[in-house]
């Protein structure tokens, strides 16, 4: 149930059809996708767990993640003080902030991260754009969120390794154009991608969203999951989306 | 039309149903499979290139990339003298010695390698399993074939360096498992993937091959196909598979 609450004049709230949970988003700018649906599907996350979600923006990932699999924590870092003040609000909300909190921080301050102690899963739906290529939004929130202006891909590597406890394991959703400098730079730190599943439009068409385990320290043995196949060849949502989306018939 | 030949007792003699070329074989032990006929359609070849085909067994490869393409050459090396043997049977019973031609040697002999120049297009089924995992077949040539005995995926990788042109191109098929391998090896030795097509038994499952494009020098792009599915849901070859087995109906 909808219970009140005072939102700015260009934010809405909106049901994540998810336990009940809610999520205050700007009604122009970036607004989640399919891609944190999947990322918070593809981790492997269990009650007793201490998690932590990277570039988390709205906070979508953590509160699908509380949703699916109660963990025992889930903290969202973002470096956008207005979309951590937002995340915040949506937590209040839920009325989960003993377990759901945000942070306001730049991954690449190590010191911080070290404040925060280890954690057993990572989740991150990182910046996917490099910096260098074509023309970045002149909208700095959606440019931030699409490009690697505040943090690169090796930013992300390197905090992980930071955040990750012996074994633990990450989870990252990118681009299957990135997959080379993802596994290239997971295995210089030590990060050893395990795990890998594709996302295709439909069966005829080529992938365009990869999602990647990673395990600090892990041995190397890297396992290729069937792909998901977001459409039918119809136009309507395949039978796993609609699963993933908890819209079982 | 199959003309006659002297075959040894173990060996037969194959019709490629590929521009009337034949293939000897033996009986028993390593015959060609998909991957073969995989590679040789992944490969871009043109009239006027030079091609050599490493670890090429019983010269598949080349026969298969002959009849494809007619390229200006095609060049296959192999280190077991039988397999290298049979092969040239093969191409003079083809009556094709003069363009595709076989030589005894070993990869990693970089000198050797430096004597037949450089080529537009290297092909490469090598031994995909591990030296260090599990049992080695005792069959020597089969061992060989399937075990990084003789050759490990890092001098197939250094041999292809010295033997590419300029932005020359290799395809690689393997499995998908070692992908990382091949990743890191290729950036290593600066000989760039560029296009990967990962091939799947069927729809609902798993890719258990993957094909690789890279080039000498290239810039960084990685571009992912649809994947390959060989059979259908009811057990028949899909529409695709017999495009590339040429078995169009």
């Amino acid at each position: 149930m909808k219970k009140n609450i005072e939102l700015l004049s260009d934010e809405a709230i909106d049901d994540l059809q998810l336990d009940n949970l809610y999520l205050i988003q700007k009604k122009q700018g970036f607004r989640f996708g399919i891609d944190a649906v999947l990322l918070s599907n593809f981790a492997n996350v269990k009650n007793k767990h201490r998690v932590i979600d990277l570039c988390t923006g709205t906070g979508i990932v953590p509160f699908l993640i509380y949703g699916k699999y109660k963990p025992k924590e889930v903290v969202g870092i973002e470096i956008q003080e207005d979309m951590v003040e937002m995340a915040i609000r949506s937590s209040k909300y839920n009325e989960i902030e003993d377990v759901v909190s945000f942070k306001n921080a730049d991954l690449k301050d190590l010191k911080y991260l070290s404040s925060l102690g280890t954690f057993d899963v990572i989740t991150v739906n990182p910046p996917y754009k490099l910096n260098n290529s074509g023309i970045v939004n002149l909208d700095d929130k959606l440019a931030i969120a699409r490009h690697e202006i505040m943090c690169s891909l090796e930013d992300v590597i390197v905090a992980s390794r930071k955040l990750l406890k012996d074994n633990g394991r990450m989870f990252i959703v990118h681009r299957p154009e990135r997959l080379i400098d993802i596994f290239e730079l997971m295995r210089k730190y030590k990060i050893e991608p395990k795990r890998v599943q594709m996302v295709q439009p439909n069966i005829n068409k080529a992938p365009n969203i990869v999602l990647v385990e990673g395990q600090r320290d892990g041995g190397a043995y890297l396992k290729w999951e069937k792909p998901i196949y977001v459409y039918n060849e119809d136009g309507t949502y395949s039978e796993e989306i609609n699963k993933i989306y908890g819209r079982e018939k």
